[in-house]
């Protein structure tokens, strides 16, 4: 049986590899790696020293692929889905012509598989399309999220209380219930801006992990403006940005107690 | 000036340990361990077993230290504020009389620091007293949510929707308002016997990342007695569980979207 092992890099700094990723890394058989498309020149530069520094076994073959492009006409998510079956297309050929039948194809994929990403998806194209047989294996990686609350030295949890992990877009869409606590991902839209509570507090990264790291931390009310503003330049400098935030609301007297 | 490093080891396989808290691990020049106390003998094992395979360093010093014991009179959180400020002393005298001005501390926590865990709230109490100043650098690990989903090779989130991390203790008062996903930790209480929708799905695992590590998973009617029924024979069997759980309940159509 094949197997498909998809294979958690971390945030974008190269020692949050874990020894079961290298591992993962050296005992597959193929790498199957995006070399063009929409991947920032950054981050492919990051993912091929990770390659340099840790792929020992020099029987490992390394194969490139030219990622689809997402088609802009139509719905956004007709869009995302048809994106999704050209990348398993891609994936399901290299499985029939590049990976032995008791082989196995490895993933890179950035942060963690399980968080805010499409690979798993992807692979299911591939396994409801059934023209191919194969077993699967996650490895965790570091995500953003824990590279965000280490660099500020935070936890993301206030004792006993919970905590949304949410999208940029649900955020302007108003705050989570339940929570008092939000981690975002995916704001393009920077709807920390929609937050109004004047207690707010946030904790802000971009390029985590990265030489390029920047971070910023306060009252929202007092650093909106200043994180917009930062956003701005830094994108202008490198081409691209991306960033996440933590947003703490005070958290009401009945949710306050035990953990 | 004296640093405070807060390392994340991961959820209980050794192989979860990044270069970067390999590193972090051997840069140390004292590291503090527990020895006795409340973490249970398999996992002070693991732990050791961390350090006879990562720690090369022969400069680095060992120190261990008894895990003070937690009061059970009282309100739960006097409990658990005193026993917090017990260990905050362990740590202070431990930088004041065995790390030297320019020395940095190592501390070594499962997990991630950031996840349900006290450990910076604990260095917190000691910036606090202010008897003895330091830096602090949190190194992030893989989580029991990573290994859980890993395991199950699953996503922690739906395409563009929330995912609420929470307690057993919050669960159990009802179901969050704003998200459909809910990730469980801390559950005491098997939490998951008071969700009543039909549709419910769960991935449950216990003992995450080691080798007693149990899987199941299905529609949460079906399998909640059999996962009561897992948790009691194997908490016979150990003498202590560990455990973690994802609920999916269905999303309503408004919820639904593109990402």
């Amino acid at each position: 049986m094949r197997t498909i092992r998809v294979i958690g890099i971390g945030a974008g700094n190269p020692e949050h590899m874990t020894v079961q990723a290298i591992n993962a890394l050296n005992r597959s058989d193929v790498l199957l790696i995006p070399t063009k498309g929409d991947e920032k020149a950054f981050l492919a530069d990051a993912r091929r020293d990770i390659c340099d520094r840790f792929l020992t076994n020099p029987a490992c073959r390394i194969l490139d692929y030219a990622v689809p492009v997402r088609r802009a006409d139509g719905s956004y998510e007709d869009g995302v889905n048809d994106w999704h079956r050209a990348i398993a297309a891609i994936y399901e050929r290299t499985l029939l012509n590049a990976v032995g039948e008791d082989e196995t194809l490895g993933l890179l994929v950035w942060g963690d598989p399980m968080l805010y990403d499409s690979t798993l998806r992807i692979i299911d194209h591939v396994r409801t399309a059934g023209r191919v047989a194969f077993d699967m294996e996650v490895i965790p990686g570091i995500t953003s999220v824990q590279a965000l609350c280490a660099s500020h030295g935070i936890a993301l949890n206030r004792i006993g209380l919970p905590v949304e992990i949410t999208t940029g877009r649900r955020l302007a869409e108003g705050w989570p219930d339940s929570s008092r606590d939000a981690l975002v991902m995916l704001d393009g839209v920077q709807a920390f801006r929609t937050v109004t509570d004047p207690e707010a507090e946030i904790w802000w990264g971009a390029y985590l992990g990265t030489p390029h790291e920047i971070l910023l931390s306060g009252r929202l009310a007092e650093m909106a403006e200043t994180i917009s503003e930062t956003r701005r330049t830094a994108r202008e400098k490198h081409g691209w940005i991306m960033d996440t935030y933590l947003i703490r609301r005070p958290a009401t007297e009945a949710e306050e107690g035990p953990a």
